[in-house]
This record gives C-alpha cells, sequence and structure tokens, in this order.
C-alpha cells in the first residue's frame, strides 16, 4: 500500500465516520447546552484512531461497515468524556485540547462535567438502540468492561494518585498505562472480533490491541518530549515541566523509540494473520512512530 | 396491609438488595480509592426507593426477582453517580449526604469525579453481563434514554441554567423536574414491563410512573421547607435560603400537598390494574406524603 492510498483510505472512513457521527447528534437537541457541550468536544478533531482502528480491522475480519459503526461511535464518545473530564481543574486542569479551549474553558465547569457524563452515557444508548443478537451485547459488555472501574476509570484514578505519590515506581506506573490508555485501545479490535462470533479470532484481536496500545502510550509520552504543542494540540512539554513520572524517564528516548519499534512488529505479525490487512499494517507501521 | 406488614416487606426487600449489592461489589477491586469511594458512596445509606420499585413492581406483573435484581443495582449505582456529581463543588457545592460527608469531602474531588464516572459505567457493566434476550436489551435501552443527555443528565443542566436564570418560569421549571427526577423515576416500573415483554403493561407502567415521578419531586421540594437535616438527612432549608424557585415557591405549601395528594390517587388507580400491588399501594400512599 502506497502512502497515497493510505491517505485516501484513511479520509474515506474518517469522512465516512464523521457523517455517521452528525447523522447521530443531529437528533440530540437539550433545553440547555449539554448537547452543543457535548457535540464542541466531540467534532473538537482528533486522529478518530480508536473508530478509525474499529472499523478498519471489522473490514479486515469480514464485517459489514454498518454492523461496527455504533461500536466506533460509542467507543469514540467515551473517549471523548474521559478528555472531557481529565481535563478538567479537579484533574489535569488543562486549558487546551486538540489546539482548542478545553469544554470547561469553553462552557464551565458544571457543564463539562455534564458533557462527560452525557456522552459516557449516550454511547450506551446509541449501541443498545442498534444491537441484533447476542454477539452484539458481548461486544457492548466488553467495552463496558475496558471503559469502567475494572479499566480506564480505574486507570484515571491510579494515574491521579502516582501524581501525589512520593516515591516512583515503575510496576505502577505501568499498571496504570495498562488500565488508563491500553484496556480502551483493545476496543477496537476485540469488539469487532465479539461481533463476527469466531472463536479463533478473539485471542488474536486481544493481542493485537495489547500491543498496539503499549505503543500508543510510549508513543503518546515521546511526543511530548519531542513535539511542539502546534504539532500535538495539546500543551507539549507538559510532563517534564511537571516532572511527571512516564516511560520517557524511565527508558530514556532511545530505548522508548526501540520498544515501540518491537511492539510494532508484534502487531503486524498479528495483522498478516488475517486476510486483507493492509491499511492496518501501514497505519500500525506510522502512527505510533514519533521524528522530532 | 397493615403498616408492620409493610415495613416487613419494605425491609425483607432492602435486606435482598444490599446482599445481592455487597457481591457484586465484593468483585470489584481497585489499585487505588475509586473502588472505596464508589463503595462509600453505594452503601451511605438512603431508602433505596428505586431499586425498591422496581423489584416490587416486577413481583407485582409475575417476574422473579432474580430477574430484575440486576436492573435494580444498575439504577441504583446511576442515582448514586448522579447525587455524587451533583454534590461536586462545581454543581451544588454540598457537604453533607445522608447524614455523612459528601464523596468529594471524604475522598477529594478527583476520585469523587471518577467514582461517579465508575458508577455509572458499571450500571451498564453489570446488567450487560446478565442480559438473556431481546428483552433485556430493551429495558437495559429505556434505562440509558432515562439517565442520559435526553434524560437526568439534561436535567440536571437545565437545572444549573435555572439557578443563575433571572426570570423564574414555570414551564422550565416543571420541564426540569420532568428530565431531572421524573425520567429515572419511570424506570421502576417500565424496565420490569419491557423485561416481561406484555405490550400491553408498557402504558400502564408509564402513566404510574410518570406521576410517581411527579409527586416524588414535589414531596421533595415539601422536605426541604417542613423538616429538619436530621429527618432528611440532607442540609435543610437550603431551597429558601438561596431563594430558590421550586414547586412550594410555585404553589405553596397547602397546595403542594394537595397535588401530591391527587398524582398519588392516580398512581394507586394504576397499581390496582395489577393482581398483586397491596405493598406497592401502601408505598405509594405514604412515601410522598410529608408532615411536619
Amino acid at each position: 500500500m502506497t502512502a497515497s492510498d493510505f491517505n485516501a483510505k484513511y479520509a474515506e472512513i474518517t469522512g465516512d465516520f464523521l457523517r455517521y457521527s452528525e447523522t447521530v447528534f443531529a437528533d440530540l437537541n437539550t433545553p440547555n447546552a449539554l448537547a452543543e457541550a457535548m457535540k464542541y468536544s466531540f467534532f473538537a478533531g482528533g486522529k478518530r484512531i480508536r473508530p478509525i482502528l474499529t472499523i478498519a480491522f471489522g473490514e479486515a475480519i469480514g464485517l459489514e461497515r454498518a454492523e461496527v459503526m455504533p461500536y466506533a461511535f460509542g467507543l469514540e464518545c467515551i473517549h471523548t468524556y474521559s478528555l472531557i473530564h481529565d481535563d478538567l481543574p479537579s484533574m489535569d486542569n488543562d486549558v487546551l485540547r486538540r489546539g482548542k479551549p478545553t469544554c470547561h474553558v469553553k462552557f464551565g465547569e458544571a457543564t463539562a462535567l455534564l458533557a462527560g457524563d452525557g456522552l459516557l452515557n449516550f454511547a450506551f444508548e446509541h449501541i443498545l438502540g442498534k444491537i441484533k443478537d447476542k454477539n452484539g451485547v458481548e461486544a457492548l459488555k466488553y467495552l463496558a468492561e475496558c471503559s469502567g472501574a475494572r479499566g480506564m476509570v480505574s486507570g484515571q484514578a491510579s494515574d491521579k494518585e502516582n501524581e501525589n505519590a512520593t516515591d516512583k515506581n515503575e510496576e505502577r506506573l505501568f499498571e496504570t498505562y495498562e488500565l488508563k490508555t491500553g484496556k480502551l485501545l483493545t476496543a477496537p479490535f476485540v469488539m469487532p472480533a465479539l461481533l463476527k462470533g469466531e472463536a479463533s479470532l478473539l485471542p488474536i484481536a486481544e493481542e493485537i490491541g495489547k500491543n498496539f496500545g503499549r505503543a500508543f502510550q510510549f508513543a503518546d509520552d515521546l511526543k511530548d518530549v519531542l513535539l511542539s504543542s502546534d504539532q500535538t494540540g495539546k500543551t507539549s512539554g507538559k510532563d517534564e515541566r511537571e516532572n511527571k513520572f512516564t516511560s520517557v524517564s524511565v527508558y530514556g528516548v532511545e530505548n522508548v523509540k526501540k520498544i515501540i519499534a518491537e511492539l510494532t512488529e508484534k502487531v503486524i505479525c498479528g495483522l498478516k494473520k488475517l486476510s486483507s490487512s493492509e491499511f492496518l499494517v501501514y497505519l500500525a507501521n506510522t502512527v505510533n512512530k514519533v521524528e522530532k
């Protein structure tokens, strides 16, 4: 697959996903600022990596796009809500996200809090309206496990506690990565596998997701060090200024790059077991590569 | 049904519900304070009115208790999360709830925020693990509609906006009641009706829920005026001190009592269409009656 074929396909999936999302949100109106705040954060941009992985993996295992779309949408709702709550003053107190004012800066803290709640709830509400069979229930149950107190929310709590910890503990750091970022990044692979309902696909999807999630978090740490705010759309250099304990402070820049490369190899090895995964292989090879 | 029969039955259902909840939460442990904060708020007491209504209505229409229990549990998780987020400094900034320090006073704002997120997510996660058929999906979908941006969360947003409004608008007030309190109080009736899957039950359940929810919100307004903090477990007299616009300021104490009595009559009229609803009739007759 050439770069231009890849970019065209990425743009095509993104366009389709955004059109779908706009249709869903067009039906959501509230007699207050809630719906506007939810849409503001949802449509604030970003790479849409989670829904794109979900749709592409679904296609790679032979699912119709219409079947995975509600799950791709719900996953992005959950990701967006987590960013809104993470940015709140009582959490990371971030004012810039994807190059725009964060939700609470734009709408006030109360509305941002509720916009986050609304998006989490909306993920389930939307998908529940689209479930066709037992496989659909299983896929949504998996999403709930990844996003909740056994997954992402617990990771956010650990992340906050680690900040205040006096000792820097590697094991705790990587456990936190696994929960906070890792779990929700297995969902784009495991949800379609569950929808398909082929038992042999499940361990492959889980393994790809685990390795991709790790590479993604490590790349995120690298970006904070190597890239500018303009390039990331976030406040860059924040980890270092706040003396935050990350994979870069544990291993150093060059080793983190090496680990990302190794994890990416494993992801690609898994993807090559599928019939048509050229797009995903290209994506895995490029998305977590960070160069100054 | 005598008062002592009613109290015995109320205690029996509550005990069963709490035992079930303890078993579910026993499996939830996190490497941080999250699970503790979730359990703290969930087990902080309260009348458990939503799960008790769910279980009792389920029995009144011939469902096994085991079938409605996951839904009763999820509903109480959602109610508890809404209280935690409502109490946060950026919302109502309340320090006392059910006679105990609120979640953020006890655990800090970040953990309380995440405990709320965790409980909302846990409601779906738990129920999804118990769904047996299409009716189960429909019941959960209804819960999601009631609790989210088309229901409770939108009501919370309206409530916050009404506080800051310079004009006092009756229509907006009652629309807010409907969303913030009303929707989630139809769930104890409509969810079991959907689980049962008998179309004729649905309009009866909806009508009972709508009237019960209104009576409940009006009674809540009355309690703030007529009862002490010791009696309610909340900070009493807050509405009046903050010059809050409520049903009492619109209609006055005596008229609100009259409206509650009329709504309760309608609820009972609906309940009497069912085969065994003595317990619910007694409950409806007493729970929203407020005397100094």
